[in-house]
């Protein structure tokens, strides 16, 4: 079994009023979420407000987190920035800081060829010799990662383990998998007929609001038990939902804050807050799912 | 008539062999390109490799044109970035350092509500209170402004003078126009006809390889000499078909370098540089348009 | 001078309440377009129902047309279907009926490769040898026809002689022009633009609703009058944003009826009839722009 | 459990050199497929070249499958049409004929607002009463069925009963599923994971080259077998690799041909016959997989 498996978290970053990283939130977040049982972190990535950051905040969630989890659940550190320059040091940072492994998006904004997808993932990867997972998010890279594009990068790229597939193409998830890739369904709600395509787990923000119903979708799988697997699949699907409130980075952020009782703040800009009815819509969701910690306590 | 109008270039950043700035060899692309009698600049924007530049290059791409064009030219500087307070940051570095307006693409990335889009250039260009132009990119930001979304941004931002047309809906460059503003089409092959259209200019690229060509399309149009700025429109297009041989990165460093004997390195790594081959097509390009020097001296 | 040129009209299918082809209406619409001064029609295209239609009400209004053009504008035919072999049929149909060319869409559909394309277009323009005009409508079929793909239809079809150009790249209109085809822009807001790119006419549908529009277009571009194409233009824009009411059979109907005192009955299903207020909307903007026949005996 | 469930096979439609129908090889491979275990049948659909069909042959189609399958298998018959009142006639002749149920795609080629679709589905459901089934094809109809599009047509049509989902969104299948739709899934390759979603059944093309890999992903299934369905299943990803050979419709029928010892014809135009390499290749697939009846009788 590989060292990467099971369910991941792709947690929001916390900002403070004043719209900097907040690294005491960014700690409750990580404790709460290990707490919960989950097998891993994958930080600064599509949920975490990526390319809004800069490459300092970059290099600190990597050192905030790793010294965190210290161990307790894997470290996969996002990045990915538009140039490999910056991308190769924000891995060496991440490196440096203790993380496990590395991933990061394909080149994005210009459409490059394939053999330039390939040189950039090689040359980051080759920056730590960490394992290195790529990132296929092709709706808001415009770089979809196709298994025959998979194959040149698996041939060029040594350290690449596996891929976190948030991609369109749901067949993928079987072909990456037959490749011996480490391949992480990015779309939650699919996580159970990713599991019956081979997928190894699941990474992604709602996960976070909720890991145990992942853990259990996991758990269910492993033993057997397909009936469990789908109910729990089901009340995941019900809490993505979430996402039809407003735009995800708002919703995970809210969410993420009622759930655990935390406060993450707004979105970086150009990133909206949520009004003040989304943020309701929000408790009134989770309310619903009985993940409120006071209607728990009440309940 | 606006102060913004005729051929404006979008030269490439020139790189030195260790990929950074060449301000030299930047100098000697505006004096070229004035020589030749452009009317201004749009700097570090697409053709310029935008997101692939640090900040601190950006800021120095500013000082650096405004300082050489000295009111010869326009000099309109892109402040895009994925966060909003770094494009605003970017802004106010260009007006300190003298450009005449700022330019912007839009949210780019994660994929934002028109809300977002109108703060987000309602923020950058109240930075500096210098005229502002949109920049429609969709093909590269995936946010499309359609002139319904350009009128809510007309609303909210007084900065706003006009826009780089360089979206797949032809149509925009009439509505843009109607709209009251200064609207340039970003695809030169396209410059006649977005003439016949409203447009009050053209930038691109390919401009800057051949200013002459442009500019007479612009004089003819203007002298009612339609014959004439359609020859010189063919002679564009036919010059523009160097896209056709590689990234356009690579292929506007390769031709600016040709045509004016400059070295303007090669595309900042994702980019790829050029092959033998691919570089030996554009010389073949240029010379069957009688566009290399040398041949120009020969003939 | 090419035979084909000018100002083409694409008339809505008119039906009775009973669903069936309205044929005294047809015949009047034709006589109201001719007296308006429209140099030819393009039947049974798009805007026409065409994939809508039976054979057999293919062939009869090809009938119906050729009758009553009679010689006094050209009839260019839309036999187009899924199968190349009924395209076939209704081609030899219409020339037997003694239109003046043949037109029809790609494959649809189905997605084929290109050589399936060229064949088909081969096959149906053989059928007849009467000049034959390729549609390109990706936007419904999915074949998009570029310059490269035409290049190959015009190596293999000797019948070609023109395309009516809906696609969405506006480029194509001086890249087909360029080639030596009669290239009809099928965007009837882009007229002027594409008069500047080398295109010989207009076919739309909007044209038919006021064709004096566009001929003054025509009238004033080739007498160098461009102020006065630029303010029809500008009024065809307007009275093209019937566009927005509706599905467009329905309000190119209702618009062809109010304008010309007709009825052309409602679209064929799956096609819905207009709403009252949709219906009232078509009213209003003709009213605006001075178009219905009350308002202007009034005025 | 449904009436409606397990593995169905969408045959292709086989021609004779004059490319009419062939009802012997028709009967035959009905014949086979009954052999082999299947559940059902799809008629005339995508794999079927459903819109270059006639609509006599479409009736036809349906008198000989419902007669040859007796009972024995369902037959759902596709009835789709560009226009309402023509695949409702469709309808009403396969009811005549004795099929179980009828399917049909929504609108294609022009696209229509979703109140076209209801309505299309109302009235062809409508006109037979039989159960109904939706057939979500965007990539050929560029009208996606979503859940919010399916739960309008659900309120409005009482016969519908299930859909066939070939689009690309995998999580509509869990959606579907939920609505209380017999869900088969119409991408064969994704049929187990379709199962761990709710999905009651198969249907598609390949599966009828080699029934027996679909018969045993339902059985290992249903057993509780994982480990032998992700086998049977990964030989069946295996098997519509022949997808990559040519345009499907040409290698349906050379497939079907060479497995079942049939002669299926060429695609009807503009489908194109394979080329030899095209088939050769065919045959070597199906040689690497053991599917030839001579390498089977061999081995």
């Amino acid at each position: 079994m590989s060292d990467f498996q099971g369910v991941y978290t792709a947690p929001p970053t916390p900002l403070t009023a004043d719209d900097e990283l907040n690294e005491a939130v960014l700690r409750e977040i990580i404790e709460c979420h290990i707490g919960a049982g989950v097998e891993g972190f994958w930080m600064a990535g599509g949920g975490g407000e990526s390319v809004l950051l800069d490459d300092e905040e970059n290099h600190r969630i990597a050192q905030i987190v790793a010294d965190q989890a210290a161990g307790r659940a894997k470290v996969i550190m996002h990045v990915g920035t538009a140039s490999t320059r910056r991308a190769a040091k924000n891995a060496e940072a991440a490196a440096e800081a203790g993380v496990d492994a590395i991933c990061c998006v394909p080149p994005f904004f210009y459409r490059q060829p394939n053999a330039a997808v390939v040189e950039h993932y090689r040359e980051v990867a080759a920056a730590t010799g960490l394992p290195f997972f790529s990132y296929n998010l092709p709706q808001m890279t415009q770089c979809e990662i196709t298994p025959p594009l998979m194959a040149k990068i698996q041939d060029a790229v040594p350290e690449l383990r596996g891929v976190k597939h948030s991609g369109p193409n749901f067949a993928d998830v079987r072909a990456f998998s037959h490749m011996g890739l480490d391949t992480f369904i990015g779309l939650s709600p699919q996580f159970l007929p990713a599991l019956a395509s081979g997928a190894c787990g699941v990474i992604d923000g709602w996960p976070g609001v909720a890991p145990e119903i992942w853990i259990e979708i996991w758990r269910a799988w492993n033993d057997g038990d397909f009936a469990a697997a789908q109910a729990a699949q089901d009340r995941g699907i019900e809490l993505a939902k979430l996402f039809e409130i407003a735009h995800f980075h708002g919703v995970l952020k809210a969410a993420t804050g009622y759930r655990w009782g935390l406060d993450c703040g707004n979105p970086r800009p150009p990133g909206l807050p949520l009004t003040p009815e989304q943020d309701r819509a929000v408790q009134q969701h989770l309310a619903k799912l009985d993940l409120l910690p006071a209607a728990r306590a009440a309940s």
